[in-house]
């Protein structure tokens, strides 16, 4: 069931010369969309759609995007822009930007290079990269790939403890920061009747010494008792709108979860249809810390592995960046709550 | 006007080896929706309009669907999923799953083996079968056919007493558990002034000990009005948006009747739109203890006779299975009412 | 400017054995729409294009019609409905159907029989048939046609005092039993600045006894000041959205206006968008007493003359006889205000 | 950077040659769609592209036309229209009317009399013309060439200050009226470090005696801290939903801004959308002394130079016109808040 595959060794010198050309042809590529269409059309029908799809209808799937669309940036004229700065940390670690990278499973579908090409991208941009449980990389060849990045690790709870305690151990021994736990999908066979009604982390899981981000968090309830069983960060996200659909867009429950553990020492973040600048600022704007991304790094990494992730990095830093100047708020900590607003506010005339 | 027709002899040896070779054949169909769009291509153009149709404009007929697309469900997480059960009761029977077989006519015209393939799914699925009076199968060809099925009557007020009586007394004595009384339809010649503004069940439905489920009920007073002449559950209904083009949808009246009638011992259902596991979560989040299909059980009915209507259950069954364990709800009595918002609690950011 | 012209007379004999004939073809039309379809395939393009068209990009047109969509009928279902009855009466005389014919100009334009046509329609059908001053009949002519039918004379200000003095002693000796003084038209070189800010009905117009309707009302407040200055009714209109565009749907302001007159002795009616029996319906929920519709008068009368209009007349009273009985309202009075709610109640859950 | 760019001597000759015969042929023009269509097909693809285009996903430019269709105007009927009057008057100086022309850069990209022909138009309709910094032709020349206009100079706030009290000494010293100082716009490599947070008109403009209208005000706090700083004006303005996606429509902040400030002695004005009468209407009643048309008169200007600009300006003049009369506010200080609300009231039947 853990497919911390070793994959074929990485080409590193053909990667080399391919990552050269590539940051040269990368600069066709204006927006997230540009990558995601180009990827698409290199990638199988089989694959493409796996990336792409959400559940059933698709109607969280498209919520996802939609939501933020009915935010309205009210942007601030008379202020002074020059020295805009997009740094920010996440749990105490400096980050280049409030941009990361999400897990997803098994990379090397995307590109020969997966897992690796992908946490040196994050390494290279100065941000943070997110490995899957479900990896065709092992977490010690991602932290051999990019020492200095960055680097969390995604985690089931799986029945078999000593799996995850081991798992966790190599994790931190490699260097990873944190453990992301995803506490959406208790369906792989899992049986958690323990944990039932009194939510606790896993006992195999107080071995570590690393902060737990609670990902999948769609509630202020449950974001609340993530944190009182100790959680450092809470995730908010529905799994990239693939498990149930007619959830709620994450960036529309956010609110309710940053106000519900703002009396808590904890971050919040988010994921989920974001591929614009204007999406991070306004999720910045309603509370998160950081935003992660998914999908784009898939597209990425397809087009042009290292160069392609570093590429659709760089579009989304961009685009915040001059998001925060034209906005009028040249600093992460300027990006407070008013300068978004829903639509509806303008139809209470 | 009254249709008990006894049809000709179900061929049951074919309908056996039919049945085996259908159920194989079941297995590519994955959503209601493909039932559907095999089923018309099936059917005569006038019997799939007759079937798919709604009233007038079909307004209420798109809007029974795309009310339950503006609820959103609130997934808990941080909850064990080990034991979930979809068992409930109604009126007292058990069923396997709060999801039943509304009426619907004259059946036969979908499949040579009608009412009887029908009522034979729900018994093998454990739930309820419906029984039109305007069917294609007598009451005791029905009951033969599958006597561990829970099988209610369905009945409209006709003015010749006698009729109706001879009806519920031969049902009473076939083992049906429900008379479920149509009170949406004054327009079969019907005169009524008798019960005008006082309500009180028609005198010759008080010969029965049969419970008596109110059909076709839209507004609050009339669930109050129903429930206090007697009636033992309350079934939301707008006809399968069949009557009056420009009703709500049901899903959109149910919280108002649920309010209205929570003080009384009475259960409460619904009818309308249902297609996917999401739908009927919503349905009981909302309040209902069952939902009803008509139109998919014609689609099933349609495309493999017994066993499509099983396929159809079984789809509804697994998708509804599905989405209580991911909704951290694993249980019928679990799903409280927070679990499912409108879309609209977003806009109030 | 006023064109009350003879037109060229009516060839009766032709007309009856045409109306015949008419009758029988007339069986296939089973909804307004499907008149307006083959009305417009009879008519020149610049003719069916202006009695179709709205004002400039046509907004308010199209929201005449969805406003009605955005409205919800709650029927009642525990009502006899033996002795449903759609007989009313306005300003004291009796009509058989709240549904009456709105003033168009030069009817001729869609028949040879043009208003006389028009108006032996709502005679035969027991309505009130209201003859635009820019006709192409005289008022003697249609007052001969139909001697029994209730008629209105709809009435422009205009600067020649003399000239409407004229017509409205004409249309009282003719008969007429009321005037439906346009409000809002003040674009024929029209001068009225001396009722500026204080609305008095024209003293021309004090010399007859006949009841002035004022129409063209939009607003309450303008509703007031029409009854203070003496008006017996207020026709809630836009002037078919011909006028201006971006005003409201007249559905939508129906309430307000009703609300603002209701301790006044005095009628509200609407027209505007109206195509259904269940749009007619709605309006008398909001308040109205009696509905008038023009384009579906123009589309029957193109198609069949006067069977035409009776045959649009007949659908319009069949879809609200339908309604009132399914809405367990059996006759006008039974139709109060909770019969209807605005679709946005169902996002209050 | 600043490109007031001394253009070809304009051919004055042939220019009034082809004015009289542009005259006869803008005849066929009746709506500012139809000048938009047409110079769409004069202009090259990119100079076309650039005119028309909006930021990013072009939300907001759709927004800008989308939020005026989402009000609604009240026409008040019972008061008399005969001295209908467009006259007002803006920062002390008298416009035949409430509409003037928004700055663009580079006006001889569409028509080689450019600036020119822009200016002559809005002298010879009586209105307010706005000269961009980044022009085709210098100060002078544009004061030359119609000394009668009343002219207003758009500013950038550049770093170099001898420039730009170079620039406003000499439209001070050429007749121009007010300096519109575009506050949105901070990424010409621009540093004003020095206004954060406290934000005063630059040293180098209080040179000055004309009055300064901050250009791209968005947000209620923005406009008081812009009249606290001396401006006469506040131009509303989210530049023509070139900068930023995801803004509001400027009609939707208008009311908050008029509101912010309605206790200084100072004026609202209005861009962003506009394209009919009925636009100017609402922006008039939701409190905005003068609009401002930017795409319009390029479209005119491309396709017929004055005489395009003027016949765009005459369109927009007859449709206020027409809009002020059939509404019942015959003059601009008639047009009252309550002539128009948002759709939404009508909701909340």
């Amino acid at each position: 069931m853990i497919a911390q595959v070793r994959g074929s060794r990485p080409v590193t010198d053909v990667c080399s010369r391919l990552y050269l050309k590539h940051v040269a042809t990368m600069e066709k590529y204006i927006s997230v969309k540009d990558l995601e269409n180009v990827a698409l059309s290199m990638l199988s029908k089989s694959t493409g759609d796996y990336y792409k799809s959400g559940a059933t209808d698709e109607q969280s799937l498209a919520e996802n995007r939609d939501a933020f669309k009915r935010l309205r940036i009210r942007p601030k004229c008379l202020v002074g822009v020059g020295n805009s700065c997009l740094n920010t940390t996440v749990l105490g670690q400096k980050v280049s930007m409030p941009i990361g990278i999400a897990p997803s499973a098994m990379q090397r579908m995307a590109h020969p290079d997966g897992e690796l090409a992908n946490v040196r991208a994050a390494q290279a941009e100065g941000t943070i990269y997110t490995l899957s449980t479900i990896a065709t990389s092992s977490i010690e060849e991602v932290s051999e790939a990019a020492p200095n990045a960055i680097k969390w690790f995604q985690l089931y709870i799986y029945n078999d403890r000593e799996v995850t305690k081991n798992l966790v151990l190599r994790a931190e021994k490699a260097g990873f920061k944190a453990i992301a736990l995803t506490v959406d999908t208790p369906l792989f066979g899992i049986r958690r009747a323990d944990i039932r009604n009194n939510f606790t982390l896993p006992s195999h899981l107080r071995i570590t010494n690393l902060p737990i981000v609670a990902k999948g968090i769609m509630r202020a309830d449950d974001a609340i008792e993530a944190v009182q069983a100790g959680c450092s960060g809470i995730l908010v996200s529905n799994h990239g709108a693939r498990q149930l659909d007619g959830t709620p867009a994450t960036i529309e429950v956010l609110p309710e979860i940053v106000e519900a553990v703002k009396s808590y020492n904890v971050e919040v973040y988010l994921d989920g249809g974001v591929t614009t600048g204007t999406d991070v600022y306004k999720a910045l704007a309603l509370g998160a810390r950081m935003v992660f991304v998914g999908r784009p790094a898939l597209w990425g990494l397809t087009v042009g592995g290292q160069a392609g992730v570093q590429k659709m990095l760089q579009i989304l830093r961009t685009e915040l960046q001059f998001t925060v100047q034209i906005a009028g708020t040249p600093t992460i900590s300027d990006i407070k709550r008013d300068m978004v607003c829903h639509e509806s506010v303008y139809s209470k005339l």
